[in-house]
């Protein structure tokens, strides 16, 4: 602490994210990165990009950016708000949108920075129960608040909400933002993207860091009606007027333009999920059923101990303390070959 | 407005940066780039990270990054804190250090993003009027105080403060932070990096924008004592862990390792700025004296209409309203030839 920080800046409590470790040969399995590089494309449009015009700055309305991702989900590009990977579209969203007097809801169990968010912002909260089975249960919902937000699939156990489940959430709730925070979605879930045009109160927030392999570039973005867009345009207008840097730009433009990759590697992600899962289980793993490029797994053995004699063996998973989630792990669906290196090590640990 | 914006944001009175025209054959002095593109080491450093590793998260401390301008400045890594451009950086700064009850003090002409983060974090403020001749007297600022922050050299000024002005000022305000945005310092003007050990209430901001040639990567930076950059970190890590990716860290560490073609092409633009100087004297022109990388001209015929009929002819410079600036233009200091075809243009112009 300093006299110099500001009150709000004393009472922060920042996120964590999963550790970087600067290791070779590592199996990096604990902070859902692709293992798949991205598209041989993106390199090339990167690389034509990587010129003297870095002096210039970037389009401060990343147009270009904000046509490919509208271009991908059909929308106008006015629906379509881009940032500085989604944790930086996320924060801006806790400005626009949730700063008040009533308090916003999202679940016990989900992204860990939405409290972060609400600490920063000094925005009141209340954490709604998931049920026994982790799932979401919209009726819950049902109250008087300054803003619903949640992650689907959901965060960090992987469980995914149909669409109409949404939409049930969407015409109960009519009187402030629900955003969901899709940025596991590609690998199975249901996108809520096509019910904006119906629901002026939907945003949804995407990424290219999982699903487009470029957690390396930070884009994030988010599609709504174009009066939340404007909203979260001022407030980003208000904070920094060129997020999107031009590399960055070129990079997730032509990981949007090719479809076909994204296909392929993430059908690849699908299938290896199959097999991890399946394999889980074999070795008495109890798997929640997951839409992302993780899982959420338990044994009797103990998470927190697994964990560590994995690390020994250099595979990093990720752990989180609290009570509904420490008896479980984390972990990424990596390549076809780094699941079964996991799967012959956990059969070691837990026989 | 939209019902779903939240108070404040809909309070906002947003930033608007210079325009990017996206013409040919333009001569663009409008947003102080850099006229020469950054050193061939940043091109060959961007392109050695342009890998499949883009796939992963970049260090979320920026550990290398801050490593990089630590040894240019010879002060520790934990005095630097970086960000996704100095705008960012200097957002974090408002938040951390000045959100609070007492008013924090600024130029009443300096950089028009100050009054802006102050409206998004509805933090009071004083604007402290600079003398006749547009300089900031540091005994005007001797007064009960949130905070301090101005530019040196100012903008859209160009006009800077001796070091020994500054510390003055560090002498008798010792109970609030104050920032010196350092932007555009390395044109000629003393920076205070060096007086950091001296006076823990003091923060420098600076960029890679300007003199280090990329404006296109968006880094920012900030050197202080050990407990005001912690108290950015932890604003930042409430914000987004990884606000610079893989490829603008590896631009920005290069850039500051090439020290001679960063000492030549500054020194360039001081020539280029003394030719210009001199050369909008002959024309009638009244030129502030500018340690920056733009100058700060009025001219009897009036600053909009210069402006417009410079545009026709293709060469944006840039008019700010207002009591105190309306009378000016800010003339980016480009490359010699643009120079030479502005000045003959003005010749046309004014004659």
């Amino acid at each position: 602490m300093s006299r110099f920080w500001s009150e709000v800046t004393k009472s922060l409590e920042p996120y964590v994210p999963g550790e970087q470790p600067q290791l070779a040969n590592i199996i990096k399995l604990n902070t859902n990165e692709n293992p798949y590089g991205p598209s041989p494309k993106v390199i090339q449009a990167i690389s034509e990009q990587t010129t003297a015009d870095l002096r210039k700055y970037p389009e401060p309305d990343s147009d270009a950016l904000k046509q490919a991702v509208a271009g991908y989900w059909r929308i106008a590009p006015k629906q379509v708000f881009v940032g500085n990977g989604s944790d930086e579209v996320l924060a801006h969203v806790f400005m626009a949108f949730f700063k008040g007097e009533a308090p916003i809801l999202f679940p016990d169990v989900t992204y860990s920075f939405y409290p972060v968010y609400c600490g920063l912002y000094q925005i009141p909260f209340e954490q709604i129960p998931l049920t026994d089975q982790f799932r979401i249960d919209v009726a819950t919902y049902q109250r008087k608040n300054g803003g619903i937000i949640f992650a689907n699939p959901n965060a960090p156990t992987g469980v995914a909400l149909k669409r109409t489940d949404i939409e049930e959430l969407l015409r109960q709730n009519t009187d402030s933002v629900v955003v969901i925070d899709e940025a596991y979605v590609d690998f199975g879930a249901e996108s809520c993207v096509p019910l904006i045009n119906s629901y002026p109160n939907l945003l949804v927030v995407q990424t290219v860091s999982k699903s487009r392999c470029l957690a390396g570039l930070r884009v994030g973005f988010a599609c709504g009606s174009e009066e939340l867009i404007e909203g979260l345009e001022r407030v980003k207008n208000s904070f920094n007027s060129y997020p999107v840097d031009r590399l960055a730009s070129a990079g997730a433009i032509a990981a949007f333009e090719d479809t076909k990759y994204f296909e392929e590697t993430t059908e690849q992600i699908i299938y290896n999920r199959k097999m991890l899962t399946d394999g889980l289980k074999k070795l008495g793993f109890t798997v929640l059923p997951s839409k992302a490029n993780f899982v959420f797994t338990s044994h009797p053995k103990g998470a927190e101990r697994i964990k560590d004699e994995l690390r020994e063996q250099s595979i990093v998973v990720r752990h989180f303390q609290g009570a509904r989630t420490s008896d479980f792990l984390r972990i990424t669906v990596g390549a076809y070959r780094e699941m079964k290196t996991l799967l012959a090590a956990l059969e070691q640990i837990v026989k």
